[in-house]
């Protein structure tokens, strides 16, 4: 889950554990729309070589030069500057008019009140190729994984045995366990069940493989704005793609806005009260309020159902549970409450939110998700999930297995001590992950090594809040980033996120489906691996 | 045409022309959403009385209260307070989210490029309230004086004449009349004559009637923003009409966006030369390019043309006139030249920019506005119009000509002294408009006694820079002014501006009708009269 707040790591400063990232990278190809831009101090700090300025406004198609029909769409190196202008104010354009928005950090406010502090959020120009056989692959992925999740979330044993350790090291992880042990210890059964999940993939280039990074069951975000961004890239090449000789029908539909709000809204008919509303929890501060905007603004549209937005201090304020388990929140009873905050630490400051969140899972509402889907996506579960004989635990068919585990990238605990010493010895070989949520906290590089060995003086006991992940190496290729109204031309990898959605109410599976997908994009440097750790854009599939 | 620049004048320090006008009625009801939003300076002094916190970021419908069917839509005084915040969240969240956006002046670039610094335009929550017979009056006129431009247009030397004086006392329209001399000599006819007018009307209460206030045949905005604001309030009025009483079927459709850029679709095929682009001139710095660019959007979309977009600077250094008359930029022939600059002296720093007004002018490129609709629209023109057997020369149906003469305010050159005598007796009673165009230039109150002794000491060439025009007195509305992700209560008045789109080659009338509207709403204060100077927001009509 670590890719779920990338956008406001995109704009901050790096954090301590990817400090390495490589801004310089950044700069070796620096496009200029307006040099008299005003940048945040980071930005600035590029030295652009091949200085271009836009003239101003021009949003003119090419009509004069010769297309050069045959480019692959992994070949940006050479557009023709006029029409690289051309497209950047275009998409500039489209996405102000079109809702592809984030809060603008320097702006106070606009992770507060919409309408205020608003910048287009950072896409690639052009979506990246990824190849149609992958692509499918993923995209049949998504019902077993739903399927998975649901049926590992009814075995409670199972979700306490595999995190017990965890729950030694990890203070969060461990308040997390402790509601699902009450929940256990009341016998209280989630017969309608709600999840909204994002399996993330890399395609690693050495072995050929598609390969989970992990898999989000709590505040998978990005359908919103990942639905807009592909409209923008069919929009872009629907204009100037024979240029460059790209069909806008190789980008696939995304409907992740739309199929999200559906299953929420079908959700909320399985609650059966039209009084009740579906509220979302949130964090006070969000500067992706947009991407949640575009599901509710659905779900009122088309869907005709109301949602109201909550921080957790103010359910745990306003928030009653009434005899029969409705949770109601001043006065209004909720029907489904859908998580867009309370998967990292820092959402739960004190005691209030704590509060909230049990009253929340006492309650009769339907969640996304329900304590038990979150556990079943911390990494430690991936890990015990990815070892031999257990997901035969869970599931029948002997094809879903198979086909899951092809996609499991290498995943051990620490207390493997072979594994251990080879990372020590190959730490450029793995990814260190922390239970913690959020992005930017994974550990890459030599600093796999100096961490192992910390642990290692400190005992056993800290051990568990890691896990170790085979290190993906996906191919390279170039991208146009656009961001803060510039756009710089660099190498990247990307990672494809799956969106799924499931839902069921006791026996009947009401929806069980793939529903849309993310494409994220990064500048790729030596010492870091996943897309999520540092700056990344949002892009679309090219199907190849 | 001194509303067309109202949005940069809104966001700026009131010029000292309308210095008068009080920010302190502004705060009598002040409704924040969140006393932590970054303000301008200006917006900062409020004092908010009646001091409301939206609770983070509630979305929510309303569902309990009793509602309150028989409210008029002029009665928003007692608004259910939650449902207030609702209005004001899904408005603001459904503006970023269809582009209903203009540059935030605090942020650097905002005006240069797309997608950064971006802010909702200012907007009344819920729109304002308008007689049907009224609104049917204005639309019916907008075809007349379509015309009635044209026929104006095509007798030079009525232009000149009308002209010849203030041609004396001003610098900006004597430029311009050079302009059309040099065509006058030349003998340039404009067979494919393009007109985008708005006409602005307020109604006035005391006389019972709908009277113009100006024309505006250069750079008429908000065709786009204008659209946009309808459909938001549609949206509103759908989602909690009912609970006050409002039927969204009541705001008339408003298509201004779609229709304008139809007629400049139209123009481009009258010039039929499928290469050439259209043009549009504007200024280096435009933080309502939004408006613009959602004709160039549906110009590109809807009518597969390509638009381009250039500073008069620009078009001076790039353009060439070609021996066919073709004017070319960069090698790029243009069909249609949309003038978004070009209206105010301030566009004009250098000779350069005059240089480019005449190429343009002597070029064969539709040009909207023409130099000669561009002098039809001085407010001198529009007073020599409404003397007495005027229209005669240019109208023969006496039906357009009663309806035109309707709607004229008592208009008066300084040369008559009788009028000059009452204006320095009763200054309340006039409004005096110099010939200068932009927002915010407009005399009222006791500046209109002090200029005019000013002017009887300068003597009399001075008195051709101005008009005397009766004041018109508008009924008091109440309106949410909603802005900077605020909105407050206040007292306001409105003006009603009605797009007219006119295209005719030679004997064959192409286009001639009314193309959607604009209302505009603004704080009413003692000491003023026109919507345009000072603050005001996009509104909508709502019929009664």
């Amino acid at each position: 889950m670590d890719g779920r707040g990338f956008l406001c790591g995109s704009l901050s400063i790096p954090s301590p554990s990817n400090s390495s990232f490589s801004h310089e990278s950044l700069s070796r190809s620096l496009y200029f729309l307006n040099s008299q831009v005003h940048l945040p101090k980071r930005l600035s700090q590029f030295q652009p070589l091949p200085v271009l300025r836009l003239r101003c406004g021009n949003a003119q198609e090419m009509v004069t030069p010769e297309p050069s029909v045959s480019t692959p769409i992994s070949d940006y190196h050479h557009i023709d500057q006029k029409l690289l202008q051309n497209m950047v104010y275009d998409a500039l354009v489209w996405s102000s008019l079109h809702g592809l928005l984030i809060g603008d950090k320097s702006v106070e406010g606009s992770g507060r009140v919409p309408g205020v502090g608003l910048v287009h959020a950072p896409f690639a120009l052009l979506p990246t190729s990824f190849p149609e056989s992958y692509w499918r692959q993923a995209c049949d992925l998504a019902p077993i994984f739903n399927e998975l999740v649901d049926r590992v979330s009814l075995d409670g044993k199972f979700l306490q045995d595999a995190l017990s350790r965890t729950k030694k090291a990890d203070e969060f992880t461990s308040r997390l366990l402790d509601i699902h042990s009450k929940m256990l210890e009341l016998n209280k059964k989630e017969e309608i069940r709600l999840g909204l999940h994002r399996s993330d993939y890399m395609l690693d280039e050495q072995n050929k493989s598609l390969l989970q990074i992990e898999m989000n069951t709590v505040s998978s975000s990005f359908a919103g704005l990942g639905s807009i961004v592909t409209e923008l890239h069919r929009n872009i090449i629907s204009h100037h793609g024979k240029l460059l000789g790209l069909d806008p029908g190789r980008i696939p539909v995304n409907t992740g806005a739309s199929e999200f709000a559906e299953t929420l809204a079908k959700a909320w008919c399985e609650y059966n009260n039209p009084r009740a509303v579906i509220m979302f929890v949130i964090q006070a501060e969000e500067r992706n309020m947009y991407d949640q905007h575009w599901l509710s603004v659905v779900l009122r549209e088309r869907h005709h159902i109301t949602t109201i937005r909550k921080t957790l201090a103010e359910i745990d304020q306003e928030g009653e549970l009434l005899p029969d388990g409705t949770l109601s929140l001043d006065g209004q009873p909720i029907a489904v409450i859908y998580f867009r905050a309370g998967y990292t630490p820092v959402d739960y400051p004190s005691e209030s939110e704590w509060r909230a969140r049990l009253m929340m899972e006492q309650s009769s509402a339907v969640k996304c998700p329900s304590i038990s889907y979150h556990l079943v996506g911390t990494k430690k579960v991936q890990q015990e999930l990815a070892k031999a004989n257990v997901l035969e635990r869970f599931l029948e068919n002997k094809d879903d297995i198979a086909k899951l585990r092809e996609c499991f990238a290498g995943l051990w605990s620490l207390d493997d001590s072979d594994i251990v010493r080879k990372a020590i010895e190959s730490p450029e070989l793995f990814v260190m992950k922390p239970q913690r949520e959020g992005g930017g906290n994974n550990i890459y590089g030599d600093a796999v090594r100096e961490s192992l060995l910390k642990l290692q003086q400190a005992g056993c006991e800290e051990n568990a809040a890691y896990i170790l992940m085979q290190r993906i190496f996906p191919a390279n290729s170039t991208t146009y980033i656009t961001r803060n109204g510039y756009c710089q031309k660099d190498q990247t990898i990307s990672e494809l996120g799956i969106f799924g959605a499931y839902l069921r109410n006791k026996d009947k599976v009401i929806v069980n489906g793939q529903s849309g997908y993310l494409m994220r994009t990064k500048v790729s440097s030596s010492d870091e691996g996943g897309v999520a750790a540092g700056f990344a854009v949002l892009d679309s599939v090219y199907l190849m």
